[in-house]
């Protein structure tokens, strides 16, 4: 077999063979196929795209280019959550205690953060002494006493995909829904769970910025899960404006706790909502209605709240921050930013306020740089609110104090103010699984 | 800059600014882009192909990476021929002496082989004492005494080329129409003729198996030159059959030497009549149907045959072989492929007969290959012959008795044989000059 004719194979518009496609991801894997012929197909397959079997069969054998975790050890099933990413996501921190209150057992691997704030890991390393690196076993146990665990992810899962991810990035073929799917869908098919709930976001903060994308992304993804034996449900979730209040490291655990208490803002609580009572539904937990149900209840209880509580005590994290968030670590520069006339807040460029907290210090512009735990923004005003001149729309949080005039200028023009209020959008688009797409009206 | 917004911008199917084609260019020939970027514009272009301003951008650009030959020192105008290269395809040998005798200098510069038989060089260097590689001033010195040479290209002929052209053949990123111009156009430009005239291949021994294709990579490359302060025309010429008889180095240069001096094959001779009167009619001495006339008169008249034997000595070569082709080297093994049933010849698979060349040692797998000046195929019967059974179809020429079984093998497969005469086919499909496409009718 000869990567060229792979390559040719692709280029016009043929489907690749299962053994094709092994002989490329090991290829990749070993380093044995130069990267010239690796990016050539990945422009290829950028413009030809490729077959829903052929990429089931691209995701497994990513997959199976490295560790497979093996999460028996842990009993009942076993439900993972991804999200393509969004400004403002701290989901994860909520949605995992209420499924593991609800008797889901949530053993998560998940990743570190480039762009505009941490990743989960980086969110929840903000609390004080909480340990990210568990061996297997103390993983597996940490799952079992708290129902659930967030640790790094291994260095050898997909480790195909590792290296695809780096030459896409420099090669201009990040944007393909075959490879954006195959790459999600390979770490989550190594991470081992059985059922996997997708958070696809849509809009201008969101990697796939139309509807019409994000319905094709999620619909890739559920057929790679379901073709690979994993129950798999994907939402489509608005990402037109910042998802709760909250953008940073702290302060978005900080909104995650407050949440579970049961005073999260009105959008995170309900996309919360709905991520979890898939999650629940997965597991085999009842209806749909009957696991959004148990979801409220979850977080009324304060079952949930005690999940995340007993999660962090596992992980060796002073759970105290979760009661009083004074004990986070405070920004030095707190400073608002203020309406310049009144009206209706009518919409935030979302990719604009992440670029704001990025330069803050929340986040990290490359892969060396050291994130701020306590740094980033709180949201005062959102879509839809009214606004007098004069009154705060944001504040900004950091302890580097000469970022604060371009992160400000930045977060001025994302946010446009209008007379008339804007009309509402849904917060939840659609639900993709096996059985086909149901569209919600928001 | 950055190289991945230029990939972009093409993978969107933008227009290439000329700083981005200069970055590129510049990039590929001082080795500071990585390959892998390379390919992946590479294959962009493939798929979105070029617009003619970015291609003569971008032919200009490669052209000036490496050495501007400078033929001023040689008065008169100029004129190059390059052919997109066939099975049989020895007009340079004879179109050159002709245009020659009729007043134009024609200073070529001419690659070697890759393939069914050597290139024009390979070719000349079966002549005994043939030199190909000479300096300037000894280059300029034989043009102006023979009125023409033909020399080996010198090795920092559009660096930029060579690289672009190691990297589409392992990435298949060879057959684009912009891509495949710029490459033979750069070379051309870089070599330093005022006027151009390009014999474009079509049918199955071709790089284009269409008309259509052929004719589209024609006109790019017409605008090219023209785009560039070169004039240019293009012929399309007829490769759905071998040129001529002899397919091979030694017997190539004797069929020229015969042609020239009046005993060549019709069809060899009609496509050689073509393009020498476009060179001697882009160096303004007149008409097209004058010219013509002219090419006639300098077969008839002797005047070709004395220009490449003028050619052959001032570039040292023993000039007894073109009137006595027994002084050139001689296979050890000659034989006959005879007919297995009478008929009409009907078609030739060109490029199985290329490659039954190939395997008797006429050219070069691989770059290191060693070719036998004396190897080859003469063809007994063409396209339209009729055949008796067991009379020979073609003779094969070799040192090499091992390969002959093979070789025979895809000669057998390659000529079919029916009860009806087949339908002529032109050998000059079209003439493409920056006045637009002229057809012939044959």
């Amino acid at each position: 077999m000869r990567m060229v004719d792979i390559i040719h194979n692709k280029r016009i518009g043929g489907e690749l063979t299962r053994e094709e496609l092994e002989f490329f991801v090991q290829g990749v894997t070993g380093g044995n196929i130069p990267d010239y012929q690796v990016s050539a197909l990945l422009m290829a397959i950028c413009f030809r795209s490729m077959a829903a079997r052929e990429i089931a069969d691209l995701t497994d054998l990513m997959a199976h280019s490295g560790e497979m975790v093996d999460l028996s050890p842990i009993d009942g099933f076993k439900v993972d959550k991804h999200s393509t990413g969004g400004v403002g996501d701290k989901t994860t921190l909520i949605v995992a205690p209420v499924a593991a209150a609800c008797g889901v057992r949530v053993a998560k691997m998940s990743g570190r953060g480039l762009g505009h704030t941490g990743g989960t890991i980086d969110k929840l390393e903000s609390i004080p002494g909480f340990r990210t690196a568990l061996p297997p076993e103390e993983f597996f146990e940490a799952v079992r006493r708290a129902g659930l665990a967030v640790v790094g992810q291994s260095g050898n899962l997909a480790p195909a995909d590792k290296k695809l991810y780096a030459l896409r990035d420099v090669t201009d073929t990040v944007e393909s829904i075959p490879l954006i799917a195959s790459s999600i869908m390979s770490k989550k098919l190594a991470s081992g769970a059985d059922g996997i709930v997708l958070d696809v976001k849509t809009g201008s903060g969101a990697l796939m910025k139309t509807l019409e994308d994000s319905i094709a992304l999620a619909k890739t993804m559920v057929e790679i899960g379901e073709h690979n034996g994993r129950r798999t449900i994907a939402l489509i979730t608005d990402m037109d404006r910042p998802l709760g209040t909250a953008i940073g490291n702290a302060v978005e655990v900080a909104e995650a706790a407050d949440t579970l208490r049961g005073h999260g803002p009105e959008d995170l609580t309900a996309v919360s909502i709905e991520l979890a009572a898939n999650m629940v539904f997965l597991a085999g937990k009842g209806s749909l209605a009957e696991c959004r149900e148990k979801a409220h209840e979850a977080i009324a209880s304060g079952a949930a709240f005690g999940c995340l509580k007993r999660m962090v005590e596992a992980q060796g994290g002073d759970s105290r921050v979760l009661d009083d968030s004074e004990r986070f670590p405070q920004a030095r520069e707190r400073c608002d930013l203020t309406a310049d006339r009144g009206g209706f807040l009518l919409s935030t460029d979302t990719e604009a306020v992440g670029a704001a907290s990025m330069m803050l210090g929340a986040g990290r512009e490359t892969k060396d740089s050291v994130i701020d735990p306590a740094a980033g923004i709180l949201i005062r005003k959102k879509t839809g609110d009214r606004v007098e001149r004069g009154e705060p729309l944001a504040t900004l949080l950091t302890d580097r104090p000469e970022t604060l005039d371009e992160a400000r200028r930045h977060l001025r023009t994302a946010i446009r103010i209008g007379q008339e209020p804007p009309k509402k959008a849904p917060l939840v688009y659609a639900r993709i699984s096996k059985d086909g797409i149901e569209r919600y009206d928001g």
